[in-house]
């Protein structure tokens, strides 16, 4: 028995997009002499629909999808992932559901158990989890057949379920486990996505097929990373991280374990970085764009997302616009200049001072007698938004957003300013990361200039401005935010870590009196644990720590 | 046996602020000499705290609140909301808990079965269910206890929950029903909440004190309007709408019926001016603010949102700012200035053309050749949002925003421009409705100049522009929307209905391609079944209807 694995990268609610990939898919698995191919989570509809699962008419294209990929089942059997409807009044209309399809039929449908509801899911928004679990039989084989999550609650100390549906399954002697996913990336999910398929190996002693979906949806990127483990714990197979792969196994050898390929996963910086540029190339891709523009500012975060983009649109398809003000330092603009011709893209020059003084004019009247202070400070940033705007209004290019996520965390940066721009890029990268990332781009030559690595970092709003002026410095200010953004800790926990008491709660202050700022901001490429947007939802009133 | 019930403006996160509010509550019904009083689900830490919930520190405060509440539990029986942690490791870590407080300590422990998760709620993300179900005994009285979302659960067609705690609670043979509710609101929610109410009493044939908060959190408006219904099903009491309030019942007279109150609610607009006035009045006081800005360009939006604001802030508090260009009509600053007078509002006057033409010089060398477009209309409206914002930044005043829910549904508006602004003060109205609420308001006097209520809707960012011009009329336009956005309908359906296809699906579309542009701007006070903002999620990347 010949087994495919599809690893697709699925548009939301493409249906004759996706439905195309998996014909073609199913094409080239039946040449290559699969009896059995598999397709992840949602394939018919793409992973996560949100709220598009809340319209039946969405519901009827999936089903219809379905039934054309049925037509495509003769000389092979297809597994797919989309929603079904619970045919009970009680409960949640709708089922996250494995398809088999089978003589150009329906033969078996498998319902998900284990409904994520955590970070960036919402799975019981839509869905009623299964309670019965039967394997299938295929071709003579039975198969335990699950849904992502499904097989993640595995010894863990504190599980989030109460039940386990592979305990079940596996009192009918399966011959091996089939488990579809949407497992969408971050910098430690290579390694506990294969931690999790090794434990139920280990734990139920027969093999597993893992599909996952390759590719971005807005702030989700899906990492691939599809793989096959034999009963004994090796690693059969692993398809590529960040790409489209389909592969065809031989059951009898992954039963045999007569291969095994090297667990180790890229370094994290490579994987951010293959992370950041697929999520940048299907952001555009997907919305029907090709263009981007970006602000830089000599500065380490806009030189970063300068050469994220060049990478994955192209230099041809990048717009960098420089906009000097009278409190630019001279190497803002040369360095800006050199990352350019570094880069090979186009870079314009848009000289913000006038503009500057023809607000500071129409506001005399109102602002008579006041000092100079914050107010003006975000007037220049908003003019630079402005600028960028023009441009992408005026030539079809998405403005690209900049902010880091130690600045997006204490709110240094000015909304409808620096904040502007449909995605960003780097904003679930701490400082210290940016520099990180930006150095192992530079590892063989230099892309970012090595100034801008090595100044010391300013907004450049005032005379002489730095951001130390305003924030501790950032291997500190990184760490604490870690503490408290990714690990939850306690402002009395984090200062045990031996923390200055007074700074941990002016940090953690800046960040929960800043959500409103947040708030207003693009989505922003997920490449940790915990980034800011979808899976992080704050109160905007909250009176915590604040 | 007396029953207070405490309808009370919680904070989420201020616990020292709920617990002082609590507290005054239980002497004031003590010294009103009530056995029993009833505070609102997860009264301690406010409602929704969303993923505060995640930090232990934080449900470690909700505790500690909870045993400080405890101790005023002398010679009177405390119910309040408050998150438990889940004793066993399996399933979530928390429940949504009722506390019985008596003696100066925890008596007994109820937790909320069915949890909301759609629409704007997420209480899987957080919560374990309930399994078992037990009443309280109170005072020689059996109670059936139970939290909001669990009395929901009745009779309706298509339920989503597969269990009914009610239904279990009554085999106790309970003497009354309590239920602590945090029930956002929506125009319908009042009459459904009666309905809901109601249906209990009717079906269990025993009478139900019910208490909801009442108080503004960010988006979601609490309106209050607890009840004690009787076993007949006649409404014995409702506490105010939009009010805090502490009322005090004699068991025996609910038991026998003796009072009724009429049922009728406040008419539509009457409700949702009332719930707008109170988030304005809660985000800012909430917030530690006082004061507003708001852009008045003599248009219906922004004269609305100005006439809400003077109305819970004062007018004292508001801050007019007009900007008109080369393309503004003369009528645009009369009717402004009037309503500035008719407001009795500060208002001033920042003409936008110098600024303008300094934009225009800075991009001429990128522009050259160009013809003027959306590019130059957006640059308008992003200088007045860089205005707006620099008289927010100088002078510590919010921002609101006055975008309507039509545009905001097609994507009419600049994002970073007439879309800025820290909270959407209208976001939820439909055009329509945002002609009807401001007659509403001029019902007894013009506040709203009668000029802005009759001339046809422009944005002015080029000559002689009409709205008319790009969209439908509005009429037809806000049926379309409300089919889709609140009934979900296919476009099938709503062509069925006589509304013309290729409108139909230009309206779909723009709706559904400018999902980024509503990522981007404020929350949005909630009024009606489906706003924009945490309620509804949609995908940025997607395809469906696009």
């Amino acid at each position: 028995m010949k087994i495919a694995l599809a690893q697709l990268n699925y548009h939301i609610g493409n249906f004759e997009g996706n439905l195309r990939k998996m014909l073609d898919a199913v094409a080239r698995a039946k040449a290559g002499g699969a009896d059995l191919i598999c397709f992840a989570e949602l394939a018919t509809c793409g992973y996560p629909p949100r709220d598009f699962l809340e319209f039946e008419d969405f519901i009827r294209l999936a089903d219809e999808t379905v039934h054309r990929l049925a037509e495509a089942a003769e000389g092979i059997v297809i597994i797919a992932g989309s929603p079904t409807k619970n045919p009970v009044p009680e409960g949640k209309d709708l089922y996250n559901s494995a398809y088999v399809l089978a003589d150009k039929k329906i033969a078996a449908i498998r319902h998900k158990a284990l409904l994520p509801n955590y970070d960036v899911f919402d799975e019981y928004r839509y869905f009623e989890p299964a309670t019965e679990f039967e394997s299938v039989e295929i071709l003579g084989k039975r198969i335990a057949l699950t849904v992502c999550e499904d097989i993640w609650n595995i010894g863990n100390e504190n599980p989030l379920y109460t039940t386990c549906p592979m305990d079940h399954l596996i009192q009918e002697q399966p011959d091996f486990m089939i488990n579809i996913s949407a497992s969408p990336f971050n910098y430690n999910n290579p390694v506990s996505r294969t931690h999790v398929v090794r434990s139920n190996v280990n734990r139920y002693g027969v093999p597993m097929f893992y599909v996952n979906h390759c590719g971005a949806q807005t702030e989700l990127i899906f990492d691939g990373g599809s793989m096959v483990m034999c009963a004994n714990g090796q690693l059969f197979d692993r398809l590529p991280y960040f790409e489209e792969d389909l592969r065809i196994y031989e059951l009898d050898e992954v039963m045999t374990a007569s291969r095994q390929t090297d667990d180790a996963s890229p370094s994290k910086m490579e994987l951010i970085h293959d992370a950041l540029v697929l999520g940048l190339r299907d952001y555009f891709g997907k919305l029907g764009f090709r263009k981007a523009v970006i602000g830089l500012s000599g500065g380490i975060d806009s030189a970063l997302t300068a050469a994220l983009t060049v990478t994955a649109l192209g230099s041809e398809n990048v717009r960098g616009v420089l906009m000097p003000s009278q409190f630019s330092s001279d190497h803002s603009v040369a360095d800006a200049v050199q990352l350019s011709e570094n880069l090979g893209i186009h870079h314009e020059i848009v000289p913000i001072a006038p503009v500057y003084d023809s607000f500071e004019t129409a506001l005399a009247p109102a602002f008579e007698g006041l000092p100079f202070n914050i107010a003006e400070e975000n007037i220049q940033a908003r003019i630079r938004g402005t600028l960028l705007m023009g441009f992408s209004n005026k030539f079809g290019e998405i403005l690209l957003n900049t902010s880091n996520k130690s600045e997006m965390a204490v709110g240094y940066g000015t909304l409808y300013g620096d904040m502007c721009g449909g995605l960003s890029v780097i904003g679930d990268l701490y400082k210290t990361e940016v520099y990180e990332l930006a150095r192992w781009i530079n590892r063989e030559r230099e892309i970012i200039p090595e100034n801008t690595l090595t100044k010391a970092p300013s907004a450049e709003l005032r005379p002489d401005q730095k951001d130390a002026d305003s924030l501790p410095d950032y291997a500190i200010l990184d760490a604490i935010l870690f503490q408290y953004i990714e690990n939850r800790k306690s402002p009395g926990a984090i200062i045990q870590m031996g923390f200055e008491e007074n700074l941990v709660r002016r940090v953690l202050r800046l960040v929960n009196t800043n959500e409103f700022k947040r708030y207003q901001t693009a989505p922003v490429l997920r490449v940790s644990t915990k980034a800011f947007g979808m899976g992080r939802r704050m109160p905007i009133v909250g009176k915590y720590l604040s």
